[in-house]
């Protein structure tokens, strides 16, 4: 079996294939769009886009949504990370975050698989961690340079990619995926 | 002919069936929420979500979807304007405006018919304005309290619905759709 999987983000795809190489799992690139909804739910995006990705590409494809979720802003950004960043950015997140007290946050991943029937199984991962003063390193994408998780001192940013998937959201989700076609192979 | 507006927002639904009355177009409310798809484009949004409403409830339904494009934030909150109301709020606004020289913004509607032979028209309104530096007025919805169309000094929320319509983007585009409909009728 060889999955696809389906994503335009450069650094999405370096990290899941790196895990995916971890487990030797083969897996192809589809550099493509599909279909994502709003919802405050990322599994349900990550479901929906899977099945759009299926309609598309057929079976064994793979999607994955992530978001950022900021406990003093009600979850502000979450699903919608990747707009927000493309919008206000890092600087417009830590003006919203200037003297706030609760600096925690949890980065959150869907994995979403269709196998060759059809039938979607979706796997989580989430890390928590804290919204940092400022930005540090030039890594990851997105919001990693402000996201500092538990346990570490250095924003995802800092770190290699390998160093981030010992960690990350996104490599948990994918390696419960991996348990799970492990199990019924 | 009756039209069905679909939304689960008592807001937009007083706002528009007081359009279609002034023009004695006979519509009725349809309680529920319909396929919402991310993008940048709320003209795309608007026609998804009336082609999924068609295959649930038939033909001559309408949907409308709008959003708050704040020209310094480089477009935000747009398309999520309703959940980024949810999450920061007016405040957290506010926040990412301080000290902002521009605080011109648009507001941008999209309002989606399908026919009964499930062809799908999408018509446009929007209206320029500013964002005001503290809320005001206790009308409207969502982020209509900082919300001053150009050409006045009240807020949409210190507006009644009926003055609200006379400017507001929603009002426009329900009214292009009326329009479009008397053309063909």
């Amino acid at each position: 079996m060889v999955l696809r999987f389906v994503t335009t983000n450069d650094g999405k795809w370096l990290e899941v294939s790196l895990v995916f190489a971890e487990h030797s799992v083969r897996v192809e690139r589809i550099n493509a769009r599909v279909l994502e909804i709003q919802s405050d739910d990322l599994a349900e995006i990550a479901r929906t886009s899977a099945l759009d990705a299926y309609a598309k590409f057929g079976g064994d494809v793979v999607v994955e949504d992530a978001g950022l979720f900021v406990e003093a802003l009600n979850g502000f950004p979450g699903p919608y990370s990747s707009y927000v960043f493309r919008t206000i950015g890092i600087d417009g997140l830590l003006r919203l975050m200037r003297g706030a007290r609760d600096r925690s946050a949890v980065f959150r991943s869907a994995v979403a698989h269709v196998d060759r029937e059809g039938k979607v199984s979706v796997f989580l991962g989430e890390v928590r961690g804290f919204i940092a003063e400022s930005p540090r390193g030039t890594g990851g994408f997105g919001f990693d340079p402000v996201f500092v998780p538990e346990g570490s001192e250095r924003t995802f940013a800092e770190m290699t990619p390998e160093e981030k998937n010992l960690r990350s959201h996104r490599a948990k989700a994918v390696r419960e995926l991996i348990r799970n076609l492990r199990s019924i192979a």
